[in-house]
């Protein structure tokens, strides 16, 4: 089936991975609470526990940076049998706060995309995550002007989306989604049968990957440069 | 001057002490942080140490729960000269996650209030802190359907209180906030010449305190529980 893109009033981008990087600030944070405890386990191991520490606490916390360094401490703390130092500690807390201080580094023809899209469409925000690092974000980022207002979901399932359907009052076939991950930007959108362009990242972290059963046979479009999309929309 | 609300169209409730209790559960974490580090400090001196590190750190973090635990953390590792025990950060983290937990106890009056008043305006929540914890609270309250939309902002200041009006195309003397605090639901809104009733809590966060003189001579009222609304807009 060809898409159209005719009907088209309200565009969404996602912000981490989609207009900026984030994910690979996350491996590098990873990388070093490695290093830190690496005289208690693997780094494999240690990976493997700090992720199912984060899905363990996903519920209560939610996404973001805070949410992720909570669950380094408590991490720290078990992977160690309660010998962590206080240093490291105090030095995952730093790690959280560099990560929440670091610049923006827009990926590739962001700007260029978003000034031409703005003009045609309502260009909306649509991210996870902690509001208050996603504003400064959208602020360090110099993108602002481009977006109608931000939108902070708690999650990206169908039912946030639908929610955000009713809210911006528009139909399904009237709004199309960009973002990189296939699990949170893509799919539920597919599935309410609205629009969905996939602009993967090089890096996607292991709880927004999705099986290829998952993808098979849905009506999306992937890109390997948001630039494509002004031909796409053209 | 006497106060007319015939223009008004949108209402803004704030959720924390204002539709549930929620500062006691944060003085309930502080004096059980108080006890923990009993042996380090009086209780005096670490409750304001407490508060001076929320205060460093509330830029970078924001507000709400996942923030005040970090504060915690880090202020537990200052305060022992990085000598409080492992079990102990591992009981900050449960605190953290036991107020994440508790139950939404609804102030007085509050669903009868709703009830009448979102059949006669668009009623929405606007609050601070995080967005997960915000939405989870409203479910667990049952108050859900009275709502237009729930606005969680990064903080309570004019010019996000600005933003909201343009977004929520109305004016500013066709939208009321109602909520506890003076600066945060009160005084940004009188000096935008919009609406506010003030409806104190028994408890107030320091952080939230306001003097006489900012208050001196502010047009809003001051009503002693939220049922008072009913006549105040009738």
């Amino acid at each position: 089936m060809e898409m159209s893109y005719q009907n088209i009033k309200v565009i969404g981008f996602d912000a981490d991975d989609t207009l900026w990087v984030n994910e690979t600030y996350f491996r590098e944070a990873e990388n070093e609470f490695c290093k830190l405890l690496s005289d208690y386990e693997t780094p494999n191991k240690i990976d493997q526990e700090l992720f199912k520490m984060e899905m363990a606490n996903l519920g209560l916390y939610g996404y973001g940076i805070k949410a992720f360094v909570l669950s380094m401490v408590e991490s720290a703390l078990e992977l160690s049998n309660y010998n962590v130092s206080h240093k490291t500690l105090e030095r995952i807390l730093n790690i959280g706060k560099d990560m929440l201080n670091k610049p923006v580094e827009l990926l590739d023809g962001v700007e260029e995309v978003l000034k031409v899209l703005s003009t045609k469409y309502k260009v909306i925000l649509a991210t996870k995550g902690d509001l208050l690092d996603q504003e400064r974000k959208l602020e360090k980022s110099g993108l602002t002007e481009y977006f109608h207002h931000i939108e902070v979901l708690s999650d990206k399932k169908e039912a946030n989306y639908s929610k955000l359907l009713k809210f911006l009052d528009v139909e399904p076939s009237e709004f199309l989604m960009i973002g990189n991950s296939l699990k949170s930007d893509v799919l539920p959108l597919v599935n309410l049968k609205a629009n969905a362009v996939h602009v993967p990242f090089h890096t996607t972290w292991a709880h927004e990957e999705v099986t290829e059963k998952e993808t098979n046979g849905k009506d999306y479009k992937t890109i390997g440069s948001l630039r494509e999309l002004l031909k796409l929309l053209d």
